[in-house]
């Protein structure tokens, strides 16, 4: 293998400074391999994926490698210098209030247009050949898009910057995490076994639509070239491997979890075929949850809230979650208002900060059908 | 006319505090008459919109009114306290990046279900009933949003919070501003002739769609339901009459402005007949613009601005709209880029600010078809 | 006791809401007796002492009671709406950068005046009228300061009403915390004995000087006159009893840990004589420090930390404290940068956010001498 | 001239990303000349500075030199980065809340030190050689500032890495804005002769103490030293020329009106023989204002303000400034609040915002004595 790096620029500061994402090209030395890639913290203070791409550097190196790697770790410039008292508003354009991670290219279109385009030759083409030009018509996408007479908006420039590199790829990793949260993954539908081999407790399986994210940028125009190709009687079996992977709480890193987490994805990679020689790991019991089974509770009171469960516990429908008290009633039974859980299932989240207000995101919860 | 004024209290801080609004109802002492809701800044920095409040119910006392009037400034009790540096900023959820005017409420069922559950006395119905009718359908679906278990985010409960008091209106008034802007209004197609009496150069036609604000939250359902009535051939020519006015620039008011546009306002409603008395008004000349010709210039460069086209001038294809002055090349001709416009048309409004990264939204132009 | 609350209006906000603070004032039924101040979260994150306050409120209620109370939670009702992503930015003027804690008033020639003014009648007082005298030429003091025909900025507007509450009483406690803190005091030197019967593990010695904070705007006028009425052979025995103390980590509420701290509360309340029939509580090993052995280490380089050790840990100088991962280096041995101890001694807090850059307070340690 | 730019890199971002300001250095040729050193934007939106920048750099070229020059226009690579709203908050650390222009280093102690050192030598030594040398001596006070074990924090950090490049200089000239503001200079009292020469119509005279800025750490230590070898019977008339000017109002770049600033520049730089060859410019009538009579009027109300009174404007005592409406009275007489000026003078900046809160520094007046 040979590990290259450069400080790629997007675009500079008010001042000329570069604004640029460190990036890790990793070459196995095959021919005609297939293409992962990993980035971390486009939510900017979600940067425990960036601990793990630090162990996976590593770790790779100690494997036999048959694909290659684009890593980037910190991929946000304008969100990690955001900072908001302590913390690091890095979740949305600070102007606009735009999510860093909602502005990623997908055009309904692309399928029938491809389709029309080359109407006659599909029936003789490859798998490889619709994948080549497919993928060149997905980056012309891109393209197009950047660069229209009348530009577009810092969250668009930045995602399409960033899709530019991912549409290159056959699998697809954007590691974030959650406020105080356990782990989990955000799965397309028909990748919820394969999901599993990352040794992460819970999978939350969603529809083949697209909402603005990468994973859905990445997995939906293949998905809807397969079912294009298929109405017309073509077998096409490709498509690209793409997940949200969420790696516990924002604003923290540990490395020791870290190196959990890339054997996790090393695993992934093996059963996939595309590293060879790593260590077993102890399987875990994952759960997999359909995305309309997670649900948010958002308060409906305002006061100062002690967090009961936790991020992982199990919950009963009824059970207190959590605590709001109230500094105008200190001195009567009102002063402590209970939150019960609406239904039964396992916490994943719940909000970072005690003082709440009326509709603050308490708690996400994977419910029970 | 009888006035009468509260704040009326929405939920509270952490601490207890009451989170209100000021409410007006100005009741004309007639009955069966229609009512007219305006509020003003939702996005709190934009108060000038307060400041025509003030002055209408000072012009009010003098008219003879036909209608009831229902007047909230300042109508958002969050962003009004979120301050950034020497600005408010009070265009979104600090927390969410929610923006204060995307979270109305409209249910994409709700004209189905209402003549599916109504559908065999429609036909012997008055359009006073169905209207009331209706009306209780909508107010029925904002409660339901309202009262589910999980609750919902703080813009959601804001919006229907407002929405629940604009929704027994006839005609509903959102009163914004732009950044650094000059007047205009967004008024749904069907009314782009009634708009014209505002007295504002330029009106926007927006289509019959719904993408969360508060006018189209008002006029979407009534004009759906007219268009499903029509289907079964029942004629129903009642509309709710609403506009977003954008009057001028943000975090500014001028008190002699709002007067004129108090006036303007006074014109639509006499128009109407909804008050009598008032004085004549000198006509401006306003052009419709549709909405696909409204477009953004978004920056591609970093550096400090210098705004040479403002806000109402007209503009040609090619001319410099903008200077950028580029730190790191004051020793050379690359010192200052020039931003020229796309095509030719009526400045609207430019960014605040001198600051600009790529993808800021720099101006914004109707633009000539 | 007789217990009696109200929200205490300061000002309003733009709308007109109004600003206020809950305020709860127990009364002992005894003539002549002490006054206790307690206040929380003048830095609105710092929640931990609001919950300290409703233990003690109910605890209160089950003693004999020999000072009257007024216990204040929430006490800065600008910064607890003040958010910043999911957290609270309630530890200065979002304006301003004024810190909530550093504008109390202090009038440096108050002692000066007061002597002068009462030159021949201090001798025949009692010390019980000296003290009556100069509170009122306190109270005086802060009333002028307020009203002065060009006004104050909003922290001192905040500060100095707080401080007409907290200049009536005899003891003053200013609940805050840390950012990822453990429990620690800041004591005046004369006090650092006393200090200890709060049982919390560190006590900051600091010297009798003003820098802006409660603790320091309560203790130090009645110190300073003390010193000068010795200086004319006058005995005068009286203090203030103030005291900030830090309660643990922002962000966050454990009633558990409330009730524990609360207990200390009462325990010095019980040694003072201020309250009887308290529970015995067991007691830690406190450690003395003065404040110059109080120091904070800044970083020195930008990236993602990785806190190893944690607030209350021993620490030996050399040790490592934390890692700092640098993303553009994790192809070589520079990936990871260890942070040392400077010196030997106790952290008693370190940064809440693994995202530093040059200069953040990466941790504060109390030294070994 | 020779003129060379680079980016003078003072640390990175959280990813490794330089983090860099733009330095031009122009140098006359001449041996043993004197040196200017500007910058401009430490208050990162305060960027009119820049663009007087620009144009000295143009014009500098077309004049004889007797001088070097250091110039640094948008010196804070923190601050410009960090947007809130649609403006730019880089006039403090959006962490801990310190003003970018407080942190610059003054050992009180220097000159004592100095003076100890070189106790033998001082009457011997030429103003050039006791210049040299004390020079090193503050350099070497910077050096040990920053290199503590223990670190300094962020503000303190940049501050002291312009400081190390202004104390280089004979000349300093630190360009700032106000936010709705008229054009003054701050200046030492022993230089308001000269300041005039700026051609800017408000000289604020200010004593020579240190309370942070740049100007004041320039100007002092030398003031002192000169002071400490007068009473040790030396003649000494070394000083360095260290101005704050500030140039209008934030947000905004003007390239016209940033010309005739540097013309201003220019002249005063030709006065003192630094530069030859410059076109004359019509003086403009001067008031020397001391910082005593510079007051500020902070709002007693919270509301939405009209101002009346714009910078620039002469007032007499009880004109109305400002009118505030009041949003809960609008159907009653208290609508709108009148804002008197307290005394007579002249409006050098107001709030840039209409939505005040209590304690909002409504307008700075140079009052009449």
């Amino acid at each position: 293998m040979n590990i290259s790096k450069q400080m790629v620029t997007l675009n500079q500061d008010i001042a000329g400074q570069e604004i640029g994402i460190p990036v890790y090209d990793i070459d196995c030395g095959q021919p005609n391999c297939k293409t992962v890639y990993i980035q971390s913290a486009v939510h900017a203070a979600e940067m425990q994926g960036s601990a793990v791409i630090y162990h996976l550097i590593r770790k790779l190196k100690a494997l036999k490698l048959n694909a290659n790697f684009v890593l980037v770790p910190n991929c946000n410039p304008f969100g990690r210098t955001q900072r908001a008292g302590e913390y690091l508003q890095g979740r949305f354009d600070a102007t606009t209030g735009n999510n860093w991670n909602r502005f990623y290219h997908f055009d309904n279109e692309i399928v029938g247009r491809f389709i029309s385009e080359f109407d006659e030759q599909l029936a003789d083409w490859s798998e490889k050949q619709i994948v080549d030009k497919f993928r060149l018509f997905l980056l012309d996408s891109l393209n197009n898009k950047l660069n229209k007479d009348w530009g577009v908006n810092t969250a668009q420039f930045l995602n399409i910057k960033l899709q530019e590199m991912a549409s290159k790829a056959d699998m697809v990793l954007d590691l974030h995490t959650g406020p105080s949260s356990t782990r989990h993954i955000y799965s397309p539908e028909f990748l919820t076994e394969e999901a599993q081999w990352f040794n992460i407790e819970t999978v939350l399986s969603i529809p083949i639509e697209f909402a603005g994210a990468l994973d859905e940028a990445s997995f939906t125009p293949w998905y809807r070239l397969k079912q294009a190709l298929k109405q017309r009687g073509l077998d096409f079996d490709y498509h690209v491997d793409a997940f949200t992977i969420e790696l516990g709480s924002q604003e923290n890193i540990c490395l020791a979890q870290a190196s959990d987490d890339a054997n996790g994805v090393i695993q992934y990679l093996a059963k996939k075929g595309l590293v060879e020689g790593q260590e077993n790991i102890t399987p875990k019991t994952v759960a997999v949850v359909p995305l309309s089974n997670y649900k948010t509770l958002f308060s409906q009171h305002a006061g100062m809230v002690e967090y009961i469960k936790k991020a992982g516990d199990k919950v009963q429908k009824g059970d207190v979650l959590a605590r709001v008290l109230n500094s105008l009633e200190f001195d009567n039974d009102s002063a402590i208002v209970n939150i019960h859980a609406p239904q039964s299932g396992t916490v994943i989240l719940h909000y970072p900060s005690a003082a709440v207000q009326v509709g603050t995101q308490l708690y996400k919860i994977a419910v029970e059908s």
